[in-house]
């Protein structure tokens, strides 16, 4: 069913099942150069002739070939004259099963700005196309066999991707590592459960079972056991990866005139991938998202928020509270040429050993290494301090490794993780079913009590590629993409 | 020469005029299903192929055809070992001279977001290309003989164009339509210069001219005038020109309970093609930018302001001034239940009359018409008053009729227009040569006073399309492009 509506209006009728042909904006309109829109589905090329200069030449176009030309307006454009043109654009044409989503599809660049892609995507509309849902190219590339989920997953990872390292751990993912990895260990389930059901048909002596080699009744327990290792290997990648796709709040502290704004800034300055700033002007505190080794690090400096005579009181104030609460690590900063202060002392506590909230991981940095020399540590009332001179910039570098030491450490990007909660969830319901299987094994209970476990873990994993799915699941999954994905 | 550099350090050395091979951004990198990057230059294919997991067929591809492959790692590119894959992507190659800038060039479409587009973009930069300036594919475009500097420019007004209104006049541009009406006003100068150079080498009795026809003693006068008639209907069709391109500020205005937000919201609600909302969370108006017959209109609703007893004394408050100071047209609105009261006569003649400041467009509005009838025309203290009811809808046709009548009517894109500042005041400048060579012919001056006037007039319409044209004055130009474009 072919819907035409605007895209502020909820979309009756479409649905993800459907073949209808779709188009969306693919890339964010606005002021730059070019702007995307794709189109995707049975009769794609039919209908996009109608709008198009040159319609003979689209109809007998080639797959992957680029035509130049005008989308003019059809009949049915209201306000504009029949055959108006509405903007010069290119037009990639890819013909199925070639294409992203093995349907008929085209890749329309248009010139930047709203008003252009508007006026496309009006004459599309008009043509027979309607607005696609939500990560609906994707949905149909999952559907037409061209991407299991966890590449679906990966497409949107990438494209919310905060850092370099978040970046290539998506990549990772969109290549089928963890694709693969999920179907190892299937597979490997899957040996285990057709033994168990060799046993369930057959008495044991009729089929000779050594029984030295499958300890706990279970034939294939060792294979059992490697493949919840190997579950329980995901389930610890997605620590690291959590960080690394949400980040971490990092709060710098420190009483007046400690170097927070130059702390701050520097840490900007060393950061060669800045991912955003946030324009302070609105807020006390200023905040920017820096890559620490490759994690994505949301930093603020409180110097704008009121600077009490007690930095504990200080930091009393709303905001600072509201911020400390949720950060994941504190940078205290030390006035070297004042030394360590009652008040430094005081807050670094307060941090660290708070008792009615969980305590925070607080790096406490002594600044101004170039005019203050830092204590010994033996006669230091910090311990673990870092030198630091934000003036020479002495000691930056131990800082961002001691960072990203505090907060999570290096990843493998090599080795397979998981990159979703979604995913997360699954692998941890197939390991606890694998669990329960192996001890119920371990505790030489009846084969067709440890069948069924292991039929679950194995559908469940078969949830995670997409093998097995619902489709209100996908619906679900895919209605959180963004549009013309 | 080859820079190497990042987005956000200077580009020392790269300048206009060199063919280097260059790449930038081409859509905004963002959360979208897809980022544009563009390259174009001399060795353009040979350099993409070193970061291209298809190598040779890109090195073999055909002009306009689409590669799929991975973005890899280059030997150069820190922090990533070779041939690690940076991103999956599309490929469009265009071959000399078939592409915008006329050069080898590429669009590469790879996934959406910030880190896909920079890892691209910094695997580029190893490779050998420099981040493009302003404008330049366009530039280059120009200096290629693609386009004349009427389409350069066109195609920035399409990128930076509001309404529907403003996307057609800027496409009527793109097609050549300025430039074909520039040059035909330039071949009847040229003609009459000829002429005149005819004279200034012969004299009149050698020739045999009519006096008669030629009166002022100008040859071809008449066709001086003509051209001189037609540069002033281009001058002419600026002033509806910068109204589509700028939009225009209009306030709705009224006492406490007049329907304030009610008309805001049925004015949003009656343009289809709304085109931005600015959030007011941080504002005491609400604003929006909506399209009134295809005039981008600024509109505010003055509603949250305060909102005193006496309307003149509440839109005294330092923001309502401001607004108003700067409005183009005040709409203000009447509660059809109290009738007009003094207060509201106050205001609408303090808008219209004011001594101190320039008297304001107002259009007065009679709401609720529903449940309280207009007074007939000859028994109101208002004149021009227009009834309407927010609540059902009845009469806002004729509003925005009445606001597009007030703010400068309709316009004819199927003729020529001035599109730019620019080219306004070229012709502007072009036509008061002109004027000043038909009054020197009119006094019966000497030709060779006035064939300078005419060849000045000639350049300066050159000047238009660039067949005359400096360096600094095309930098100048260009760099007021955004990247990529």
């Amino acid at each position: 069913m072919i819907e035409q509506s605007r895209v502020d209006q909820p979309l009756v009728g479409a649905s993800y099942g459907d073949a209808c042909p779709i188009a969306a904006f693919a890339s964010v309109p606005g002021r730059s150069a070019l702007t995307l829109i794709r189109c995707s589905g049975a009769g794609t090329l039919e209908l996009a002739a109608g709008v198009f200069s040159a319609r003979e030449k689209l109809l007998q176009a080639q797959g992957n070939t680029v035509l130049h030309g005008w989308i003019v307006a059809p009949d049915s454009l209201e306000g504009n004259p029949k055959g108006d043109k509405i903007d010069e654009v290119l037009v990639s044409v890819f013909r199925a099963p070639k294409s992203y989503t093995s349907e008929d599809s085209l890749d329309i660049s248009c010139h930047g700005g709203t008003a252009t892609g508007n006026g496309v995507m009006a004459a599309l509309r008009a043509a027979g196309f309607r607005d696609a849902l939500p990560g609906e190219f994707t949905f149909r590339a999952f559907m037409n066999g061209k991407l299991d989920l966890t590449r679906c997953e990966s497409v949107m990872e990438l494209v919310s991707a905060k850092t370099e390292m978040g970046r290539r751990n998506a990549v990772s993912r969109l290549s089928g590592l963890l694709e693969s990895e999920i179907n190892a260990i299937k597979k490997k389930l899957v040996e285990v459960l057709a033994g168990a059901e060799i046993f369930l048909d057959y008495s044991e002596d009729e089929i000779g079972i050594d029984a030295e080699e499958d300890a706990g009744r279970l034939p294939g327990r060792r294979l059992a056991e490697e493949a919840l290792a190997r579950l329980h290997r995901l389930i610890e990648s997605w620590k690291r990866e959590r960080i690394y796709q949400e980040g971490i709040l990092a709060v710098i502290a420190g009483r007046p005139n400690a170097g927070k704004s130059s702390l701050f800034n520097l840490l900007l300055r060393e950061d060669r991938s800045i991912v955003t700033e946030v324009p302070g002007t609105t807020r006390d505190w200023i905040e920017a998202w820096v890559s620490i080794e490759g994690i994505p690090v949301r930093l603020v400096d409180t110097a704008g928020l009121r600077d009490s005579q007690d930095p504990v009181e200080a930091i009393g104030v709303e905001r600072s509270r509201t911020l400390l609460e949720n950060a994941e690590l504190v940078l205290y900063l030390i006035n070297g040429t004042e030394g360590i202060t009652g008040e430094d002392l005081a807050f670094i506590d307060e941090i660290t050993d708070r008792q009615n909230s969980r305590p925070l991981p607080c790096i406490p940095i002594w600044n101004k290494t170039d005019i203050a020399p830092m204590p010994p540590p033996q006669q230091s009332a910090v311990t673990n301090l870092l030198g630091i001179s934000t003036k020479t910039g002495t000691g930056v570098s131990e800082l961002t490794a001691s960072i990203a030491t505090a907060i999570g450490g290096a990843t493998e990007p090599a080795q397979a993780a998981i990159g979703t909660v979604r995913q997360k969830n699954l692998v941890e319901a197939a390991a606890a079913s694998l669990e329960d299987a192996l001890s119920l094994a371990e505790r030489e209970e009846p084969l067709d009590l440890i069948a069924p476990l292991l039929r679950e873990a194995v559908n469940l994993l078969g949830e995670i590629t997409g093998e097995v799915s619902t489709a209100d699941i996908l619906e679900e999954m895919f209605g959180k993409f963004c549009v013309g994905k």
